[in-house]
Formats: structure tokens, C-alpha cells, sequence
């Protein structure tokens, strides 16, 4: 198991799937897509990392979809939580999205492995489950959005493209999972701190 | 063929690879790739794509990762060109920083295709065509950072932490790629100008 998917599993990200053998095929199967991809990859050969027979495997997951559905599930989940937690401890709307920014960067850079499957494989989804995660996706985004209405509002924020800047925002947070390095220069929570700053700056909020 | 395939053919991504058939197999891979990941795709999948044997593929790339190289090697080859050549033109450090981009952003929106399977398959290539890679983006980076440092020694900019900064402006223009659709809300050239608009505010560009 890699230290990743380890250190999810410890941190709870899959800790609400139950039983214990679903939660081993999930873990495995984020390893495999991250590794080969979700086309290369097999139900086998998840069933193989989460040492168990393909049979086993059928019993919790009937298609190598509903596997990759339920990493995208919890995977926006969480996001969505985060983006929320931050949010509701309240504060200025600088302080909000400061606080949103270094949560979800800390979170895509942590969980890097699973969050490139969630945001590269959205295309492997069957068209039902796609619909249900793109729902997801808006909320997160109507959530930072939110929070740059209420700076605009306030007139703490300068911002002529709301929509524009929102996307930006979250795009330069996901981005991270791209090309974070467990071995690299900066801890997650430095990013997060850069990147808080960097976003106060791009929202025109003043003294940033 | 993809509209970006042709698309990129036409605008000539590809136009120095010769003899054709090496082009049609380079265009035929950017698209199985991206449609399936590299470890799911096979060279009788790519030579089949190209209308070729695979043993004709055989004559110009001898394995799956050589052809992964090349489009991997053209993809920072064009990147790096784009950089240099909006620096180039000239102006002030914001003029330059604001072409610059302009240029990245457009690029990774028109040839998004390409540009995430140059992305996301850089561990698929060998650890020695890896190294030629890295040392490529190691220039487009440095160039990026080069007309920041220059913002900032005269006066224009104002950037408490040079290399996190370019670190992030490279980062939200590569990851257009992911998000752009060609039929979405806006063109590779509003996305641009939205953008340099953005990174202008990231370096504390006075007036922006």
C-alpha cells in the first residue's frame, strides 16, 4: 500500500465504507488507476492488490465503474466538506477564502494520488453517475463563488469577472495535485499559505 | 480524427516530424492516449488509427514510449517557443508577463488533448527521455521567472516569494487543459485575457 493510500485510509477519507473488504477494494483500486490508469487497470488486478479473488471483488463492486464512482463520490464529498468547514468558521469573506484556499490545497496535495484519479478519469464515468458528480462539482464551486460575492459585496474584494476568478481559483487549487511531490520544497501547509496569499491578490482584496 | 488532432496538425504542431506516416502515427497516439491512457493502448491500437501495420509503425518508433517522447518533446519544444517568443516581443515586465499568458493559456486550451497527455504521462517515459523532459521545463520555468525577477528589480512588480509565484502562474495556465471544453462559456482568447489579468494582480502589478 502506498504511503498515500495509507495515510487516507488513516485519515479517514474512506473510513464511512463499509465493510472492511470494500474499503481494501476502493484503496487498491485508486493505487492501480493512479498507476496504470483506469482502462489498464482490471477488476482483477484490484482484486489481486486487495488480496482477494475477483469473485470477492463482485460480491461489493458488480463493474469496475461503480468502483471508480465511489472514489469520485467520496472524493468530492470531502472536497465539498472542506470547502464548507472552512467556510462556516466564519470571519471576514478575506479570512473565508483564505481559509478555504489552504484547506483544499492541503487536501489536494496530501491526497494527490486519489484526487489525479478523481479530476483525469471524470470521462470514464457512465453518463448517470457523471450527472450526479457534476452536480457535486457545482456546489463546490457555487461555494467559493459565494464567498467572492460576499467580499464584492462588502467591498472588501475587487473582482470583474465573479465566475471567471471562481473558476481560476479552484482550478490553481486542483492543480496541485498535478504536480505535488511528497519530496519537494514545500510542505502542504506552506502551499496552502502561498496560495492563500496569491488568491487574496487575484480577488483585489484590499492590503493583500 | 479529433478536430484538435487536425486542428494541430494544421497550425503545425506536428508539421516538423517527417516523413508523414511518422506524423499520422505521432497524431494517431496523442488521440489513443488521451482517449484510453497510455498503458491501455497498444501500437497495433495506434498503427491501426494511423491506417498502418504495426509493423510499419515499427520502421519510424520502435517501442510505444519512443512515440510518447516525441509528442512529449514537441509539446515542450512549442511551450517553451510560446514563452520566448511573447517575451521576446518585448514591452514592460507586465507587457511581457501579460503576452507570455496569453500565448500559454491559449496554447493549453486550442491543443488541450495534447497537452494532457504531455501532462499526465510524464512517468510513463524513461527514466533518460524523463531527464531531456525535465530539463525542458526546467527552461520554461526559468524564462517565466526571469521577466518576474525583472518586474521586480525595477519596481513594477511586487512578489514575496519569486519561484512559489511562477511555480503557481505556470500551474493555473497548464491546468486549462483539464478544465477547457470547446464548446464551454468562453474562448481560448477571453480565457487569456482573463487570465494574464489574474497573474497581473498575483505579481502586485501597480494598476492592475
Amino acid at each position: 500500500m502506498s504511503a498515500e493510500a495509507n495515510n487516507t485510509e488513516n485519515t479517514g477519507a474512506w473510513a464511512d465504507i463499509s465493510p472492511d473488504a470494500a474499503r481494501r477494494l476502493v484503496t487498491a483500486a485508486v493505487e492501480a488507476f493512479a498507476e496504470r490508469g483506469y482502462h489498464a487497470t482490471t477488476t482483477r488486478d484490484i482484486a489481486g492488490r486487495a488480496g482477494m479473488s475477483p469473485a470477492a471483488l463482485y460480491i461489493h463492486y458488480k463493474t469496475k465503474e461503480e468502483l471508480l464512482y465511489q472514489i469520485s463520490g467520496v472524493g468530492h464529498r470531502l472536497a465539498l466538506a472542506i470547502v464548507r468547514e472552512a467556510d462556516d468558521a466564519g470571519g471576514t469573506p478575506a479570512e473565508r477564502l483564505a481559509a478555504v484556499v489552504r484547506s483544499f490545497v492541503r487536501w489536494h496535495a496530501e491526497h494527490h494520488t486519489t484526487a489525479r484519479v478523481v479530476q483525469y478519469e471524470l470521462a470514464a464515468l457512465s453518463e448517470e453517475h457523471y450527472t450526479v458528480i457534476a452536480a457535486r462539482r457545482r456546489e463546490i464551486d457555487a461555494a467559493v463563488r459565494a464567498i467572492i460575492e460576499d467580499g464584492v459585496r462588502s467591498g472588501a474584494f475587487d473582482v470583474p469577472d465573479v465566475s471567471g476568478t471562481t473558476l481560476a481559483v479552484l482550478s490553481l487549487c486542483i492543480d496541485v495535485a498535478r504536480w505535488y511531490a511528497p519530496d519537494g520544497r514545500r510542505t502542504p501547509d506552506e502551499i496552502g499559505d502561498l496560495y492563500a496569499g496569491l488568491v487574496l491578490r487575484m480577488v483585489g482584496a484590499a492590503g493583500s
